[in-house]
């Protein structure tokens, strides 16, 4: 029982799909680049920014012409509009990459994160992988299950947030203020990318369900 | 000439509005707590954020049934379509505001901004206001001329932000890490403010020409 409608959806989806594949690739090539200090990854990741933007733009007018040809109502609608608000978290995720790689390209041939942070970035790294995964997940097979898990997925960014900020409070902090400012934003950055994950997940929830997520 | 359609859309863009100027005093408000350790004023903003997200949320509903009684096309759809993204930008306007005010909060009964960065913190909220007020200027009169003035108000916010890092920075910083920490984040609070109004004023720009605003 396929119509044009929900074929023109589906083919929505997958691009939301393959925003969020590219996403997850930037995270992961800016997280490597601030790392080992590698400029051509971090060029790489600011170069590739300008297609999730121009991915974005398309979809949305995608989605208007869908709205504007098939007119559609009640779920059908909810749905359309809530890609709408996908892709800017998607693109709005994608440029939290692109603030990563900046600052790996700012801070070269130097790095930003000193070797003491590095093993934490890297658990926040994983953090963001994980919370990836699953987020394409949740796209791909509107799992509501595992829309439900992120929140939770996210409490381990968070945490790691905290812990990072702890390590820049404690006594020992030797490595300056340009140092402290630089990881301030940086988990700030990865903090951010777990919240627009999450509010992804919520909306897709509400979309399959027609339930709000409640706060615990 | 009205119609239901136009009469709605004209009460949806009202409540746009009425939303920019609670978003206007809550970073009003948000910076006095801060500039002077007043808490009730900074619990005041920080449960004043409730109002706005629901305002965001009631309108989101009237947008998507208009779309879905009138069934709007063209032109007219992407107004609305319009509606949905500038309402989530005032909403993170408001967000943001919030964090300024839970910053306050936070080093109650002391305070977060040392008494050597209040005129550069003033100086930033003085740019938040004048950007606020023009913002307000261009969803009333959908104002192209003062959409287009709104990248360069939100310039003199990227000044100051850059002004700001350059104290941070300077060898006689004196107030450690976590006042530079709390500085950090709250400049990039302000600096998000401004680029969330130019988002706005851009979009409204294109729904009044069909034009995008291009980058100089």
């Amino acid at each position: 029982m396929r119509d044009i409608f929900h074929d023109e959806l589906d083919s929505i989806n997958e691009t939301l799909l393959r925003m969020s594949g590219l996403v997850r690739e930037a995270m992961t090539d800016a997280t490597k680049s601030l790392l080992t200090g590698d400029l051509q990854l971090a060029e790489k990741v600011i170069a590739a920014d300008q297609t999730i933007d121009d991915i974005q733009h398309d979809l949305d007018n995608r989605t208007i012409n869908l709205m504007a040809r098939q007119q559609p109502v009640a779920s059908d609608l909810r749905n359309l509009v809530s890609t709408l608000r996908i892709s800017a978290d998607l693109e709005r995720m994608g440029d939290l990459a692109h603030h990563i790689a900046k600052t790996a390209r700012m801070r070269f041939p130097g790095q930003a994160v000193p070797e003491l942070l590095k093993p934490l970035v890297a658990d926040m790294d994983r953090a963001a992988s994980a919370i990836g995964e699953k987020l394409s997940t949740v796209l791909q097979y509107r799992d509501t299950a595992r829309a439900l898990e992120l929140d939770k997925d996210d409490d381990v960014m968070d945490d790691l947030h905290r812990k990072l900020i702890g390590v820049l409070l404690g006594d020992d902090w030797s490595f300056g203020i340009e140092t402290a400012i630089d990881m301030t934003l940086l988990g700030r950055y990865y903090e951010r990318f777990g919240d627009h994950a999450v509010s992804i997940a919520n909306r897709v929830y509400f979309t399959v369900t027609g339930e709000y997520v409640t706060a615990e």
